[in-house]
């Protein structure tokens, strides 16, 4: 049985076939948030704070970070990445007691991070590509932690899921060379937008199915990434996510903020028999029942978890 | 391709692995609507009409129509039951132009539905229980028409889904005897509480593939009873409905006046790449928004339906 184990400074998480899915929080990321860049450029890290704090709140396991911003003063993300990664990280593990997922595409950063992130953290990610394999796979060996592997090489992204499929493999048996096992790596099977490609979902869901029964590796995805383009996306977001737990998903970098696919994904649990006895579907009915009487979801997440009663999130939150 | 091909006067419903998930309306029913039934034993069928016209805008592709009252004049539902089948199939079918799905156990209400609906319709329902088989299936022969099949026999409705999964091949070979196709039976493998029964999700999901995959047979069910007993429970209708979408199941009877499960049924079919460019989905988006600015779903529904824009429903519609 397959289980990726990625801890904190107490706590575990293990993302397996029979474990409810995995929420991986991906807000704390300057990618296309100009204003959270700013702050971090200016030391200010009030916005991560507050994401930090409301992930868990809603429900995130763990918590991606990634420290991507390009400065003003400083265009070589080489040299500030790293030190804003290392700040940021101990940031989080301040607030928070949940594990880490390391993002970046710089290196350095990653090693930064490495170095930063007590327990064992998950990290985000390699790829196909021959220079990253060459860069990651060390790094993964050396520091003894899983790593998301994301489906495209050299080539590009290919919109053929038996060539993603291929590069996925190739990745496994690469690692497998620097004594890496199958259960460290979390495949990405890369979720196309089923706007611009109608058989997006169907993709997942074949590739899901195939990773997990030939390769016998867990998976995750940029999930949002189903709808874009397309109006109500929440509305895609909360199918596709029971779909594709369905279909073998076991993790996904999420917004755990939206009440509507964590709604979706808390059920999901329920019907994957991954939730015993209902437990965490009823304490988050009890979420549902507050954002009926007006409250924010955060709020009410934040509400339930202050008074122990929100599920997973709040039990495991401890202050640093 | 197993498609189970249903027809009101003018409309074809194909129920099939590569349709669109076949809803079928459930709400003419006047099991535990006391108001309903004390309406239509006093020949008032306003609710029918509305319940009729209702489901139609909100997305349903087949009503189901029963007429199980038991009369206060009179307790004896073979007396009963019959001209009032009769009666509001000619009501229903004078007010929407979709397949009707004729629902009763009793025989003779089976065979007054037969006669009076117009096309082919579906007939709800033959179980695994011999004097069911014996009076059901020469029906379904006579009239050629498809039949919900049910996974219960004379020993009960069995916990075992393996079992439950020998009444369906049981009757689908009976049901060959006869000289009727698999095709034109859809099996219902009995979704129990998932409050009950943990496993009552993963069952399901392992049957409508094993009925898919070993019988060719198509599936329904009443979906909402996966949520019996449970807080919020459209949420979890919510997540159940895509979930077994992508296992293969091909239609419900449920009650299409919840936005929610509707909403997750528009999104899995594009999910599934059963909704060409989303063209379904970009409609019904339309009415989440009217609704999102104050109207009810089956205003919203309505109204869209009346514009010409609210997708299958509104196309379908024709007054008789």
């Amino acid at each position: 049985m397959t289980r990726t184990v990625i801890e904190s400074q107490t706590k575990t998480v293990t993302i397996g076939f029979d474990e409810p899915f995995c929420v991986i929080g991906e807000r704390i990321n300057p990618t296309g948030r100009k204003k959270l860049a700013a702050e971090l450029e200016a030391g200010n890290f009030s916005t991560v704070e507050k994401d930090a704090l409301e992930q868990v709140a809603c429900g995130a396991m763990v918590l991606d970070v990634n420290a991507g911003v390009v400065y003003n003063s400083n265009p070589n993300p080489n040299e500030t990445e790293p030190p804003l990664m290392t700040k940021m990280i101990e940031m989080v593990q301040g607030l928070v007691d949940v594990p880490l997922c390391i993002d970046s595409s710089v290196p350095g950063a990653l090693e930064a991070g490495l170095q930063a992130a007590k327990g064992r953290p998950l990290l985000n990610s390699v790829t196909g590509e021959e220079d990253r394999l060459e860069l990651v796979l060390p790094l993964v060996k050396k520091y003894n932690v899983p790593v998301v592997a994301i489906s495209n090489d050299d080539t590009g992204i290919s919109e053929d899921p038996d060539v993603r499929f291929d590069v996925a493999k190739k990745i496994v048996e690469r690692a497998a060379d620097f004594g890496i096992p199958a259960h460290d790596i979390v495949v990405d099977p890369l979720v196309m937008p089923v706007g611009a490609m109608a058989s997006a979902g169907q993709q997942v869901f074949t590739l899901v199915r195939r990773l997990r029964d030939e390769l016998g590796v867990n998976t995750t995805c940029g999930a949002s990434n189903i709808s874009f383009g397309l109006p109500n996306r929440h509305g895609v977001n909360a199918a596709f996510l029971p779909m594709a737990i369905g279909a073998g998903m076991t993790s996904a970098i999420m917004n755990p903020v939206r009440q509507v696919e964590m709604e979706a994904i808390k059920a999901a649990n329920m019907l994957m028999n991954h939730d015993a006895n209902g437990g965490e579907w009823i304490a988050f009915s009890r979420v549902l029942d507050a954002v009926k009487e007006g409250a924010t979801f955060p709020e009410a997440a934040k509400a339930a978890q202050a008074s122990g009663a929100g599920g997973r999130g709040g039990r495991r939150r401890r202050r640093g």
